[in-house]
This record gives structure tokens, C-alpha cells and sequence, in this order.
């Protein structure tokens, strides 16, 4: 099911988190350890919710993004600990409301919270979650990056609710499109990157250098989940293949097939993502349609284009382990779909 | 309906908001301001699900705490503003989420926001406000401050978590409501009161005395919401007589009626509150019982108790016009059973 797409240096072995994983690990253990120790609420329920999502498995991709540029802008100090804590449990805050929203049934291949403790209680222990998150920013005591993260919460929320408004809409523009995740994925991504220059200290260049890069990977890594969820595997995921048609999610490789196709194409997509009237066999045919229209690497290939904005983002610092892990993360999330 | 209870010092006329409403007039004109032009998103959905709630007319009793909590402490910039408007935007966000997860159908006597849009973007616009709260407190540049309200946000969703948990159940004891209570409302009445003395420079001693003051206030506030829920009338209230019986929350009233009750008493209010099988005329019972065992008037004698520690929390401070108004406000929400 997987879809062609040369490597760019051609015999490159696939990119992995493992460079990133160990550079980051003695630290990333301190946020595990904090995260742990701060959704231990009296109240059990809130520990029970947070521990199932906490402890299925997550790559902790953002933290490690927040360790690996502060120790790439050189700073020593401990405080990078509490913030990659905060970005994780904003990131878990919003997939617990993510999850009530889609009304999804499977989170990183396990039910969702919603489906073991229901709506209510996923609903306030992502409040709870959002609430951790800031009490922990407080204690580092950068007003700096507390209003990166402050304003990267509004926005994540301006972005999933701009997602309600054209989650039905088969005719959404690319542009629009690319709004949606850039709010709803991209900033938190270029929020966690940004906080390490800040920790550190840096001018306002090398905060808008960390800025582009997170914020053009994050949108690289939500392109590719988007094709992921047409030419993956379910192993991988932790989803199934086609859970974004079944959901009658709107993603980029929809929008290209919907723009380039047939009218009965069209009438095709707007039948099952905006009526929801899906019959066996629509999958594949909706998978058929993507690949005569190029809609699924084309996709790729415009995560391609947002990795290399990335990777330049980057570029003007000099070479170091960590500098060469965050650019390998970026090529990781592309090699996903090989 | 209402239910007879001795005025404190016999023929005090009623109190009102009045006093707090005149002395921070000018201060919450720029706080209103404020508070509109930060739900002026892009997203018209935002706007518009935002303004529903924030332009119904709630009294804004929180904010004009923290005004005039600031104005009582000698307070003379202009961060009160901002505070006051965070305040109001965790408040409203939490009635947003409150909503959905209570399924309630009415708010201040209009259809719920969610009756309006949908679950869905009514718990993302509640995180889109509770953001804004955050982005408009790190303009300030409190730390404290910031603290007190990030502290906040997680023991209120805690309260609200804790309250999923005793919903259906009767047996629920006076301490583990006063804890749920305490947590959900009355933590946001201590942390719009306590940031007045933060931003004003106080000591501790005195950041205690209003935390105090806005704690007590707030449980004494609860407690005769939970009254009028069985004995106000529906016009001052923008809800039903009976929301909370047919919602089959446990609340004073209920646990003490419960507890002082007869077998078969109890038996009712099992198969009411906890299997919510409710006929006709179980209402009226409800009441009856709760006459019968002083439900509602111990209830009321509860909240005088708390308002009591609320007034001497700011006893020992100079007499002022703010200061009389605060304390009026308490006096305020007890009359509200007259």
C-alpha cells in the first residue's frame, strides 16, 4: 500500500528519531519523570485519564524538539525540563478535546479516553492537562515564553475550530487548508522549538530562525499523516487506514483530488465526506482517485517543500550533533510514508 | 417560593451590587472593552459563540472583584484591567465546558451555546478563551499573578472532575461537596480577589486575607445558587426551578436532606437523582423533603457561616468605600434567598 517517493539523495538510508532520541534522553527522563509526577491528582479519575494517554506510547516528538534547541543555543540551566513538560501536556490536552470533538474511537491504537471514561471527564482532565501546563511555565518564570505558549493555546483552538468549519467542505482551497494545520499542528510544533532560544537567551533572529523551523515541520509531519491515513499501515499508526474518509475529514490529498478530478469525481467526495454516505469499496475508490490525480504525492511532496523551509531555518548556525538531529527529525517525518 | 430567613442585624435592608458596580464603573468599562476586542477573532465561529455568552448579561461579579480588590489596596496602573478581563475569560470559559459537560439546555435564560453550535465548538471556543486569559495575564508580567490563575484553572477542571464522580451519588458527604465546591467555584473567587493585592505589591499577610476573602465568598455564593435552585424563582435566575434535580446533581440541600431522611426518603432520592426517574410531582417532593428537614434553610445557615469568614478575612484592614462594597457583595449573594 505504500507509495513511491525517491529519497532526495537518492540512496540515503531512511531518516530516525534515534539520533534525536539519544541526545535528548537524560533529560527527557526528567520530563517524564515531571509529567508523571504532576498529573498524580488526588482526584483518581484525573490521574487514571492522564496515565492512559501519557503512557501509550507517544514518540514525545515536541519535548524532544524544546530539549534539542535549547541545547543547541547552549543553554545549561535546568528550566528547558519544565517547558518540554508543558508543550507535552498541551499536546495531550489537545488530542483528549481532539478526540470529543471527532468523535474518534481509537487513539495511538488503543480506544480513546473518551470511549473507556466518555466525553465529560476527557473534556475537563484536558482542562486540567492545559491547566498543568501553565502552572509548570510559571515556575521556569519566562514571560517570554509563557506568551509564545499562551498564544499558541488560543491559536491551536482558532485552528480546530476553523477545522469544524471546513470539515465538510470539499470544496476548501489548498490555502485555507494549510491555515487549518498550521494553527491546529504547526505552532505548537514552532511554539516548543522557539522556547529554546528563549531559555537560552537568544535575539530575536534566532527565535524566528527556531520559529520557521518548528512551524515548517510541523507542517511537513501533519501533510504526511494526512497521506499516511490513505497509503499507510495500520501497525505504524496506531489508526486505521481511512479513518479521515471515515470521519469525512477534509486533508490536502482530498482537496487535490477534489480540484483535479471529474464532476462525478466531485459528486464522489462530496457523496461520502460531506453527506458521510460511504458504501464498501469507497475507500479504494477514494485511494484510486488520489493516485490518477497524483493527490498523494503531491501531498508528499509539498511536506518535501515545507521540510527544506525547515531545514534552512536552521542552516545558518553552525554544525552540531544537535543541530543535525532536529534536521534529521524533519527528514524522519517525510521517510514516514516509504 | 422563597424561604424565610432572618435578615442578620433584623431590619438591614436587602444588600445589593450596587455599591461594587458604581465604584468600578470606569475600570470595567475598559475591562468590557477588552474583554470584546480579544474575541474578535478571524474565525467568525469563534466570535460569534464567544459574544453569545459574553454579551448575556452575566454580572461579571468576578472581575469587578479583582478591580476593586486592587482599587482597596491602593492599586493605581492599569494591570487590574487585564486581570479583571482574564478572569472573566476563564470564567466563561468554564461555563462553555461546564455546559457540555452537563448537557445543560439553558445559560442565563437562553439556549446553552451548545444548543446553538454543537458540543464541538463549544469546548474549543472554551479553550480558545481560556488561551486568551493566559495570552492577556502575561501582558501584565505577573509571575504571582500568573501562578494564583494557572494554579486556578487546574483545581477548577480537579473540581470539576471531582464532581463527575459524585454526581449520581447520594451518599455524598457535606465535606467531600464543600471540597467539589471549593475546587469548582470558589477557587476562582479567591484567585480574582487575591491578584488585587498581588498587583498592588502586598505582602503575603495580605494576599492571604483576600484569597481568604474570595474563597468564602465563593463557597457562600455556591451554596445559595444550590438553594435557589429549589426555592428562587425563575425569573432572577436565567434557569428553572428544579435544573438540578432533573440534572440529578447532588448538591447541600440534597445531602443534607438525604442524610436527615427516612429510609423511603432515601429510597427517592435514589431512584431520582441516581437512576433519574423522575414523574410528575417528585419535584414538589423533593421540596417537601427538604423542608421537612431544614434542608434548604441549614443550606442557607452554611453559606452565612462562610460569609462571615469572608468578611472577617478583610476585617482587619483600614474602612473604605471598596472595602464596604466587597463586603456588601457577600451580603449580596446571601439576600439573594430573600
Amino acid at each position: 500500500m505504500g507509495i513511491v517517493v525517491p529519497l532526495d539523495e537518492g540512496t540515503r538510508k531512511p531518516a530516525s528519531l534515534a539520533s534525536l532520541a539519544r541526545l535528548t534522553r537524560e533529560p527527557m527522563d526528567r520530563v517524564n519523570a515531571l509529567i508523571l509526577s504532576r498529573v498524580g491528582s488526588d482526584v483518581t479519575l484525573i490521574a487514571d485519564v492522564a496515565h492512559y494517554l501519557i503512557d501509550s506510547g507517544g514518540k514525545r516528538l515536541r519535548p524532544m524538539l524544546t530539549i534539542a534547541a535549547a541545547a543547541m543555543c547552549g543553554y545549561e540551566g535546568d528550566g528547558h525540563v519544565k517547558f518540554a513538560a508543558s508543550v507535552e501536556f498541551m499536546h495531550t490536552a489537545t488530542l483528549l478535546h481532539d478526540d470529543v470533538v471527532d468523535e474518534s474511537e481509537l487513539r495511538r491504537g488503543k480506544p480513546a479516553a473518551r470511549m473507556v471514561w466518555g466525553n465529560q471527564a476527557t473534556v475537563l482532565v484536558g482542562d486540567f492537562l492545559l491547566g498543568q501546563a501553565f502552572t509548570t511555565l510559571v515556575e521556569v518564570g519566562s514571560l517570554d515564553a509563557l506568551d509564545v505558549l499562551a498564544n499558541a493555546a488560543a491559536v491551536i483552538a482558532e485552528g480546530e475550530v476553523m477545522q469544524l468549519t471546513v470539515a465538510k467542505d470539499t470544496a476548501t482551497t489548498e490555502d485555507e487548508y494549510l491555515r487549518v494545520i498550521q494553527a491546529k499542528t504547526a505552532t505548537l510544533f514552532s511554539a516548543a522549538a522557539e522556547v529554546g532560544p528563549i531559555i537560552a537567551g537568544h535575539d530575536r533572529s534566532t527565535r524566528a530562525a527556531f520559529r520557521s523551523y518548528g512551524m515548517n515541520f510541523g507542517l511537513a509531519f501533519q501533510l504526511i499523516d494526512d497521506v499516511l491515513d490513505y497509503a499507510g499501515n495500520s501497525g505504524d499508526l496506531g489508526k486505521q487506514i481511512g479513518d479521515d474518509f471515515r470521519e469525512g475529514k477534509i486533508t490536502l490529498p482530498v482537496v487535490l483530488a477534489y480540484r483535479r478530478g471529474s464532476d462525478s469525481d466531485r459528486a464522489f467526495w462530496r457523496r461520502t465526506l460531506e453527506n458521510g454516505a460511504i458504501d464498501d469499496g469507497d475507500l479504494q475508490r477514494a485511494i484510486e482517485l488520489m493516485r490518477r490525480h497524483r493527490a498523494l504525492d503531491d501531498t508528499v511532496e509539498r511536506a518535501r517543500h515545507f521540510g527544506s523551509v525547515a531545514r534552512d531555518a536552521l542552516a545558518p548556525f553552525p554544525d552540531s550533533a544537535h543541530k543535525s538531529a532536529l534536521i534529521e527529525a524533519v527528514d524522519f517525518c517525510i521517510d514516514r510514508v516509504n
